[in-house]
């Protein structure tokens, strides 16, 4: 049994761990940290994991890194926003701990690209070298030897499992790509703002955060990456009434034969677990609570188009399942351990 | 006081068209028909409407020309099917009613086109040249001396008031266009389907349609119009987990100077009553129940593309208030009546 | 036309009546205020309400007594939470306006109760004698002469007009009162509050206030004058996943000839624009965007008992639309203006 | 390793079974049936399980009484309606298997009141005796020995979690019991029928089935059987905007001391794994896709009466969780195997 700590486990990403967790035969949960709710049992303040052996007796100690050092626990999973989440991964990385850390604050390779998008400093810039990008799919090796994995975030997911395949084998031009995304609402986190309210966000269907949303920055880092050369994409997100899930929709012009988009993708992900490419429209309701991407292709023969389809968990997928994924890749364990 | 007939008036843009002809200062519904409710009256079918005076106590008449004819209606709004909607348009037209006309069976200047999207031969293609395009931003003029009005449809709507004016002065590239639209399940209308089920639409956002939805016929054929050329552009309709709204995300290429884009579309709706260009991205939340639709531009400087938003409510300004718009342009009454 | 100042507009209920004071056919919108947005317009506080004419364009003036008396309103709607109206309705009444107060604070007739209930001591004891409890159905001559009107509460519109006619005429045990309600979240307001976040309330059904919520206290003063004793009733209300509407179920036992319930409500609303008593189940769904309250009946012949059944939208007929049915009262103005 | 089989594995009940049980840690799913997907994968019918280990592959075969044991299966699931089931459970019961009915034909004791309630004979009278009303905190020792165990139903889940120990203990008036319950639309099947579409019960609370629903047989059998006596109740049923989940309220009389319901649900519970009696009012989003009922009590001093509240998920403790849980039971596994 492995022993882990989990800092900021009262915010949806936090919560949805701890379940996970609870059901993860490979694990003991020995410390879950909250600013707010220091001293209160898990199931007291998220009355849905009460009763939930192994985490809902649990009392949240105070989120500081002595509590988590002090934990005993080898690995440490941080949901916390970003720039917060830097202050305890860099003492828990050098106190010799394993570190999943949920935000955005080792996600990027460079501290520039991170003031650019995150507006501002980043507080350890000499650890990003150390950090490796948190997609299993697309980096699986060095996670399962890395000391810091930076999860992937929600929106890049999706868009990078479907894209990144096809930049690699220069099957799309990288000057052509148009994303189009919605999210659930569970993607802004439990934040008290009025905007998030269930009567704001009910039978509402808005974009937001154009043209530049921060996780421009990790999606074009890795298809840069895979492409071999600067990549630059279009990103529309948009919130829609609902509480997971996001829905990616990514316009794209072919490169050579058409016929082999479709089977780079099958190909791909042929044996991997949580990706399921078929000929089935993917729509979110058949992800949620659960690891698995569906994605799909379309070509648009009038206009000489692609069309990819990727939906995800934003919580799962997107978040809390990929950091366990990624978890049991660092720990050696079944990487579908907890997950199915 | 004009009076005026439904036809079909029990499914959901039927059912809207009673709303707002019942509280319409000019019209008196003389008659509503349909094909399950004959003999009872609007309020039991349609418990919303029960007690609004001038619709409610009406009883439903078999869904027949004769019956329309002798109800002594002047004008006649036809809620049906595309291919059932001609065979009542027909023999309207040619009794010397006016007709307006919800489905897409008059929407399109070619029958070939229309076979080609439909699948079925267009019933009366000689009236199509008598039909006039029913987007009133558009062709108010022709509009208003029209005997038959092809309201025009949902998608189609947010997507033309985006772009036609765009096209028209040459500020976008024709090539370049792709739109993501997201619609409320109300726009498949009372159908009894599995798929559109509360427990499979709810928490559920998918695609479908892909990549040569009907609507397109109707976009095509308009925003070639307007650009004076033929324009093909790729489209992705995703069904959302709410009632009524549609929501469009445009992305096109600028031609020549960006800072125009938003400037024409400012002079063409400053004097609209419904169109409504603003800096606030559009929400269907602020255009559900009205007949307004909500504009807005963003231009996306690093990769040199504009985005062009649209939000509607697609049983208003997508189906039942444009039908009373382009109503109010044919009897002469103010644009507005009935519908602010 | 009378000139009305709208007091707390940004709330929901506030929003509310300004839309349908914009389609008021007697009113003139003179004032809104709010404590928040002084300066900037009603549409781009409220997007909704951009371009009606009437009101989109007016700015908000500081929430503020001598704000509303400059600005030559003849009556005033007040649309501010509890112990805030008071505050504004006393000066306003003193001066010669006439009141229509959405909130609580004049609608109970003893200070002592309202001490009890709402945990503060009344500002202004001396006038309550001057109001009026705002429920039409009830009250309607008294209405129409006030100065002062109380508009009465969301959740007992439903349950007096269902219980108020059988326990006057003695067709119900008023002992044997218990009563079971939903409401949409926006009867919350728009306060951002985590527990009215759309994740919290998404797929969330709980009960709240349990068992002393205030609103009993308007419930049972006015089923304790239909009476002409005292009533106490149990009451348990609940938060539903959706924005608007209040369905209410009571259950009662019945005094004597148990035929007589139904025809008593049947006679008691038949001439009512307002309240629909019939034989369908009401919906909330039926309601919603209208100022109708719907009724029905059931016998439980297996328990002896009758349930009772209404529906409202909480934000009309609970709100903003009773308060304008009160004020067209007030006004010498048809009922039903600016409503259906 | 149990084999087991699924028949009518494509109903909401049936494909939540497939998913609890694919995750089962002691289950080899042998068979699954349906009447319309035969010679289909699960995975391609209902693509939420598509990739799931055990069940994702396996094709659905024919639902008849030869397939199922043909299949080598020593446990059968029957995830059909009430009247079916019985065809099924006959010939497999005499045929040696083990049967878990979800359906209703096996939970009465009387063949008569079946036919009462649910208007057709009974299919197989002659088995009754030997099935066992399923609900495991009620009924643990007489499941863990039987054959064909009738799952309970998903309203008496939480009305008789709530209320059997208080009837056993004669700590409320048998004859006071009122229940007003809202279910999720899942509830009513994956069947298509226009009144369960998306567009008619989003943002609707509506009663149905008053005042005699077909669950009130059990209901009052297990109450009866708790009460020593004869115990006959109202009964409310709602639909509620939300997929999953059921939200009961109970109201009650209470017998001698008040303070002893609290405790005697307290030590009932106490032991339960899937029961969490707690001070926190039950809300269905906690309970969402877990097999917990979550109970709460509180006294109305005002009016004497006590308001006890359970919530579930319908489709897992209403319905495949309890399944499970009774099958965990029946063969030897830890109560909670697969549920956690």
């Amino acid at each position: 049994m492995v022993s882990v700590a989990i800092v900021g486990a009262n915010g949806y990403s936090g919560e949805e761990l701890c379940r996970i967790l609870a059901g993860h035969p490979g694990v003991r949960v020995v410390a879950v940290t909250s600013r707010q709710h220091v001293g209160k049992s898990v199931g007291e303040v998220l009355p849905r994991l009460a009763g939930h052996p192994g985490v809902g007796d649990l009392k949240f100690g105070a989120s500081e890194v002595d509590v988590v050092l002090d934990s005993g626990a080898e690995f440490v999973f941080l949901a916390l926003p970003h720039g917060l989440a830097v202050e305890f991964a860099k003492p828990l990385f050098l106190a010799g701990r394993r570190v999943v850390d949920l935000s955005a604050d080792f996600r990027l390779r460079s501290a520039d690209i991170y003031r650019e998008f995150y507006g501002v400093e980043h507080g350890a810039p000499e650890l990003l070298k150390e950090a490796v990008f948190g997609l299993p799919e697309l980096h699986r090796e060095e996670i399962a030897g890395a000391r810091l994995v930076a999860s992937a975030g929600c929106y890049p997911t999706g868009i990078l499992l479907a894209l990144a395949p096809l930049l690699r084998e220069g099957l799309v031009d990288a000057g052509s790509i148009i994303v189009s995304s919605a999210s659930g609402v569970s993607g802004a986190g439990r934040k008290a703002e009025a905007a998030l309210l269930y009567s704001e966000c009910n039978e509402s269907l808005r974009a937001y955060g154009l043209p530049k949303h921060r996780h421009l920055s990790e999606i074009e880092q890795e298809l840069s990456i895979a492409a071999g050369k600067s990549v630059v994409v279009t990103f529309a997100p948009h919130l829609a009434p609902m509480t997971r899930g996001i829905h990616t929709t990514i316009f794209a012009r072919p490169l050579g034969d058409l016929g082999k988009i479709a089977s780079c993708l099958e190909a791909t992900y042929l044996r991997e677990t949580f990706v399921r490419f078929s000929d089935t429209l993917p729509d979110t309701r058949n992800v949620s609570g659960t690891n698995f991407c569906d994605l799909a292709v379309r070509v648009d023969a009038r206009t000489g188009r692609v069309i990819l389809l990727a939906a995800i968990d934003n919580l799962v997928k997107g978040a809390s399942g990929q950091a366990v994924q990624n978890f049991n890749l660092m720990s050696g364990l079944s990487e579908s351990a907890g997950l199915l």
